[in-house]
């Protein structure tokens, strides 16, 4: 009989019942929020116009444990808890002396962790009468995410795609489209922020931020309609939680502790619901666990971005938040891992960098791919563009180990599969992918526009 | 604490130790298979220049229970044990009193049950020696998964993938090239019979019997190559029945008993894979459990095939099996359903039918697609077309519960996802897909072919 233990599964029944806050354990509390228009304080009122009131209390809420409600814990339970692996046969590959696990989520039916918090969302919004979401998505994860928790809840969906995702991956489009969700190509002819941008480059191909834009404008001229953000918000980031609290059980049963922790970071979310149940210990507990947020070159925010106050869009309709930064009006360059095409990074994210809790690394896209084939190859799953960040900086981490002899173990967020990100997998292969490396005068540039507060 | 039980999970250390052998527990001895060309009884030396020893041993035998290699289980773990639930949300949907679960293999790597034989056939041929493995594939699940077990031993994969497919799902053809695979579009100009069939007609869009030919010719060719086939055969049978071995142990752990077993049917390794542990029943101990194998209206070789015998591939290189045939002339319509477009069926499936032990049934693709798409609005998973066929024949059973009352148990496999079918999806909801009834006419014509013994 194999006695090889590759992973552990938790059964229903261990499925956490709370989600983790971490605002209740950070040393200094967090920056408020400023109204875009008045440069005040945003108050709950102003914040209920896009969003329901269950969110704006989890969003502004500094209690450690929050209660998953029954019907949401239902749903989770189509994929959660979700496996951790041992990655037994790369390490092999390795040669290194570190141990790799990895936490996969893409057995969510989305294909990634993002309906972790469509779930939840959708369904406050269905318990407050909300009838229609609109939202966007940039590779197309979170639209799908909430397609199907509308599908769930009978609420419709309404979804702006950022414009070069929309082109490049009509699978995703369809997709969406399979769960009912209403896809735009974004800048649309839909809003007032979409038209502005056409007006202005007829040709632009879109970013999360100006997608937000139009979501949000969408949201607020509606009276049946709210507004869902797939990450970079505080009750984002406790939604996503769940993987760091069942990976920590996970761990126990392999009989294992991390001492690094890596995710891959767009707009912080993917990266803070591995790392957050971890960070807590070196928060409460004096503990030194390494937490690594792994950044594409081309957009990036931790590593080279101000920590100043700025919109979280690009028409600057949403709150101005404090955190890393490379400018509201940065258009990052058409990289492959859309959904970590994005000009900031969740509040809470930023707070933990600037206080030294957590470490943030820049990679490039093409050694990204190199680490998602040599993965596939020996893990045979395939990954999504956007977690083949966490893997190049795991698989560096290990060869770091191999140099010095340290039998570190290290867990790494495969937040989602590559299923529709296959033509850049075969653009990867012909060798048509390039590397872009910001300037200091771009990045000047779009840094010159942050807000006065 | 939400108290429902959407699935249940093995942990790993429950995997199946051994494959069920449904040979050991006819009530007649299986027909023998003969030699194309001779029309002689096929001996194992002639079989072995395709097939390494220990798959032919296993394709002969008799045992009931075949020992799963170490290393073939050590693979297996990455997806298996698979996950059953309960469709309590489609169950609510359809207001049926019928209990309603589902064996979900579209967790492995390449999406499918296909898995589950390409591995231990990977296996044994790296064991004997065998350097080059060609196949052919029609969806592409079967391809896929060959190049993934293909990666994981580290032996050249050749997949000769039927043309409608090829040009219909270029992401498949992505797919099987990340794990390292080799496809062309079958017929191609690699071999005899590819080129026959094009000089015959240049715009042959190709069918899974033709590709068996190609694959087969490329294998018999070449000293360092085998051929693998993903259906069909007992052995194939035998190794996806690791599916009803944890079914069974699942539908224990929900505290139920299955009156009906549903899976779709092409080869035939699909629904031998979840029925033959319950058909055991049916044969041993005198139970009454209903499998149902459904095929598509446009290709029903169980229902209106003859049981005769008939070569497995289009130009007559196979042995000779008797089976329920459409005859090995059979040209599919280009229906979505790529996997289930075979003229022929399994031996063994064959043989249980004849004798009364299962049943069959043909659906029409779109009521099937309507299926998938009502359970994926439910469920949340979206369903491979071929595995669509066992939705809409378990729909149909729970809505004839409805009608009179009865809670009958239903189990169906949901034996792959739909994330490269996305385009017939669009299509269906396009409206611009349609049904196809094959007429006497065409069918005598087809039956015409079926070779003299």
């Amino acid at each position: 009989m194999s006695s090889v233990l590759r992973k552990v599964i938790l059964p229903d029944s261990e499925l956490p019942q709370h989600w983790y806050n971490i605002v209740a354990d950070l040393h200094h509390p967090p920056e408020a929020m400023y109204h875009p228009a008045t440069g005040q304080p945003a108050t709950p009122e102003q914040m209920g116009v896009i969003f329901p009131n269950e969110i704006l209390r989890q969003e502004m809420s500094s209690e450690r444990w929050i209660e998953i409600p029954d019907e949401v814990q239902d749903i989770l339970k189509l994929w959660r808890p979700s496996p951790l692996y041992r990655a037994i046969v790369l390490e092999k590959a390795l040669d290194t002396p570190a141990k790799i696990f990895y936490k996969w989520e893409g057995v969510s039916p989305a294909g990634s962790h993002k309906p972790n918090t469509a779930i939840p969302q959708a369904y406050y919004n269905k318990k407050e009468g909300t009838k229609r979401i609109a939202t966007e998505t940039g590779a197309g994860q979170w639209g799908s995410s909430l397609s199907l928790a509308g599908a769930m809840f009978g609420i419709e969906v309404k979804v702006y795609m950022v414009k070069v995702s929309y082109e490049q991956k009509p699978y995703r489009r369809m997709l969406m489209e399979s769960w009912g969700g209403k896809v735009v190509a974004s800048p649309s002819a839909d809003t007032q922020a979409g038209r502005d941008a056409l007006a202005k480059d007829p040709a632009n191909q879109g970013s999360l931020g100006l997608a937000i834009s139009e979501a949000v404008e969408d949201a607020a001229q509606r009276d049946d309609t709210k507004y869902a953000l797939g990450s970079v918000l505080n009750h984002v980031c406790l939604h996503q939680t769940l993987i760091g609290l069942e990976t920590k059980k996970q761990l126990e049963a392999f009989d294992e502790t991390a001492d690094i922790v890596v995710a891959c970071h767009g707009g912080g979310s993917n990266f803070a619901g591995l790392a957050f149940p971890f960070v807590a210990d070196n928060l409460t507990q004096g503990k030194k666990v390494r937490c690594l947020a792994v950044e594409p070159a081309s957009c990036p925010s931790l590593t080279r971005g101000s920590y100043a106050f700025d919109y979280g869009d690009t028409a600057g309709l949403t709150p101005i938040m404090k955190m890393y930064t490379l400018g509201h009006d940065f258009m990052p360059p058409g990289i492959h891992a859309g959904g970590l095409r994005y000009h900031g990074a969740s509040p809470l994210v930023s707070q933990l960098l600037k206080e030294g809790f957590i470490e943030a690394r820049a990679v490039n896209q093409v050694p990204s791919f190199e680490a998602a084939v040599q993965f596939a190859r020996t893990e045979g799953f395939l990954p999504a563009p956007e977690s083949s960040h966490a893997i190049r900086a795991a698989i560096d981490e290990a060869l770091e180990c191999k140099k010095t002899g340290q039998k570190k173990t290290i867990v790494f967020n495969l937040s989602g599969h590559g299923h529709f990100d296959l033509s850049s997998y075969e653009k990867f292969f012909r060798g048509e992918l390039q590397d872009y490396a910001l300037s200091e005068a771009e990045l000047k540039t779009s840094l010159a526009g942050l807000p006065n507060l």
